[in-house]
Order: C-alpha cells, then sequence, then structure tokens
C-alpha cells in the first residue's frame, strides 16, 4: 500500500470518526425526512411532537399544504397551546390558478422555518409536506439545505411528504419511507377524520 | 360461460360490493397495521391519537411493550388526562427469564384491550407493539383476529411492530410498513429523548 493510499484511508476513516462522534451526540438535532407514498409521514411527525412535549421540549410548526383545511392535529395543537404553528397564507391555492402567489406564499412559510431554525429557541422543528413544495420547485432544495446547515446545531428538524429531493435525503441524518402495502379494498376506503387528517 | 361460473362471479362482485360500502361508511373504524423495521410505527399512531383528539373522539391506548421505561408520549398523554392509557404489568420482563409471566403479562394486557374494544366507548384504540407480543408467541394472532372481530365496529384500531403476522396483515384493512431508508452513518446514532422514545 503506498504511503498516499494510506494516508487518504487514515483521512477518511478520520472524516467518518467525526461523522459518527457527531451523530452520537445526544445534543445535536437530527434532520429526518419521512416520505414515501404510504400513510404515516405527517402522523408520526406529529407523534414526535408529543415525545419531545413530554420531555418539555419546544417545539414548532411550520405546514405547507392546509392552510385552509381544517385539520385534527391543528385544533388539537392549537388548544393545547404549548407549540408554535405557522401555516402557509390562506390565499395558497395549490391548484396553479396563482402559481405567483403560490411560489410567494411558499417562500414565506419557508423564511418563517429558517428563522426558526436560526433561532436556537426550538428542539424540533417540523416542517410538514415541505416535500410537496420542493417538488413543485416553489422552494429550491439548495434553499432548504442552505437553511438546515445555517440552523442552531441542536434544533432537529422533520421535514415531510412524498417525493424527497435525492439531495435532501443525502444530506439526511435519517430517512424513513412509509409504504403502503397492496391491500385489495384499499381504492374503497374514504379518508377518515381523525385517521387522515 | 357457464351459468354455474355466471353465478360465482355475481357473487363474488356483491361480496365485494358489500366490503367496499362497508369501508366506505364514515362511522366504521378501521383496522391498521404499522409495521416494518423503520421508524415511525408507534409514533404515527401517537400522531394519529392526537388528530382523534383534536376532533373530541375518545382514545384509549394498550402498550404492550415499555411498561416500566419513562417515555415522552406516556409523560405527555399522562399530563394531558384525556387518553385512557394501559401498560402490561410493572413486572414484565421480556427477556425470558420468567416467561410465565411474561406470558400472563401480554395476555392481561390483550384481556384489558379486547375489554376496550368491546365496550363501543372508543373512536380509536392503539395496541403498540402487540406485534411482538405475538411475534414471541405470548398471544396468538388467532386470538387477536377474534378480539377485532368481537369489536364495537365503530371503534378504529391500530397495531403497530415489527414483523407483524401475515393472517393480521390479510385481515386489516390498511396495513403501512415503514422502512428504514439505508444511510451510511445510521448504525453511529444513538436512540434520543423526543424522536425515539
Amino acid at each position: 500500500m503506498s504511503d498516499d493510499h494510506k494516508a487518504k484511508m487514515q483521512e477518511r476513516q478520520a472524516t467518518q470518526r467525526a461523522k459518527v462522534a457527531e451523530l452520537q451526540d445526544p445534543e445535536k438535532g437530527l434532520v429526518l425526512v419521512h416520505t414515501g407514498a404510504g400513510k404515516g409521514k405527517s402522523s408520526s411527525a406529529f407523534g414526535v411532537i408529543v415525545r419531545a412535549l413530554g420531555w418539555k421540549q419546544k417545539v414548532g410548526v411550520v405546514q405547507f399544504i392546509k392552510g385552509k383545511w381544517k385539520t385534527g392535529e391543528r385544533q388539537f395543537f392549537d388548544r393545547l397551546g404549548e407549540v408554535t404553528w405557522h401555516t402557509m397564507g390562506e390565499g395558497f391555492t395549490w391548484d396553479t390558478q396563482d402559481k405567483d402567489r403560490d411560489i410567494a406564499a411558499a417562500q414565506a412559510a419557508f423564511a418563517k422555518g429558517r428563522e426558526m431554525m436560526e433561532s436556537g429557541d426550538y428542539d424540533l422543528i417540523v416542517m410538514d409536506e415541505i416535500n410537496i413544495a420542493m417538488r413543485y420547485e416553489y422552494i429550491s432544495v439548495e434553499d432548504v439545505i442552505a437553511g438546515l446547515d445555517a440552523r442552531d446545531k441542536r434544533t432537529g428538524v422533520i421535514l415531510t411528504g412524498r417525493d424527497a429531493k435525492p439531495a435532501l435525503c443525502e444530506y439526511a441524518d435519517l430517512v424513513t419511507e412509509m409504504t403502503e402495502v397492496k391491500h385489495p379494498f384499499k381504492s374503497g376506503i374514504k379518508a377518515q377524520r381523525g385517521v387522515d387528517f
């Protein structure tokens, strides 16, 4: 083995060890991506919020899609009053009738998320359905990664939504894919209060 | 096509239509299984609890593993005081030093779950990590299916834990598999408060 190769291997090993040590730091907030076509991407993020609140951690949420909808999670956390909650502007359409307004709303929502990530005030921030906003290119994956990188490192972030960008998955500490196992009657099941929203 | 075959096909179609109609009934509680080796099986069940509480539904939980542990979810829901919460007996070991006691504890926990399912008092019941209890054959999948079948039909049930039995998945209305997308540093990450428990 050449000295050159040996030096390169040692350097790589040192980098890997540093990365592992960083991840083992219990104070470091992880970047988690929940993606896939199955159920559970958002609901497991809400479940993690419950755990974090159980440990008296500070939690913030930015929702990128469900601005107008009345959802169970929003009603619950509104009533609880312990989570900082932002939804994209009421004017958000997602029907591309006014794409410029949608882009502005998505970018404003992410600016809010970025401010929260940099503040150092939060143990956990959930950016719900942000992957959809990236998929439609209303916000760029580069901006999202730059925002994650500039965050206070104790802040954990969960990014949900199907079709997560590969570059984001590459950057994340953990990526979980939710898959619907095929079921003959799946298509017959309507969305239900409680289970689905 | 023979008349015999035609009659059989018509019967099958009628059965399928009845099943679809039943699933479309918004009052019918679904049986959901969360399985797979990835994160999010229990946390998405807790997220669904949050949604259900947001809609003022009644929720019960039976936890089959984490009896002794201090978890974020339990601290949160204890403090909230809105969820009926049962954990398996404190004596539960899972280390097979006293297998008979473990079996008795698992069966007592399921008896509680069964009573709750039959009572008609709940919109949603979560049987957390029950799949593990079936995997170790501390309770039988036949008993669990019989219990689900005897439930008040408006009660939805979520059964979590890896290695869900095929017969249970067959019985369930929906099965979601959580898969950890491979990540080079995954093994370096320790379980964290808030995210993992």
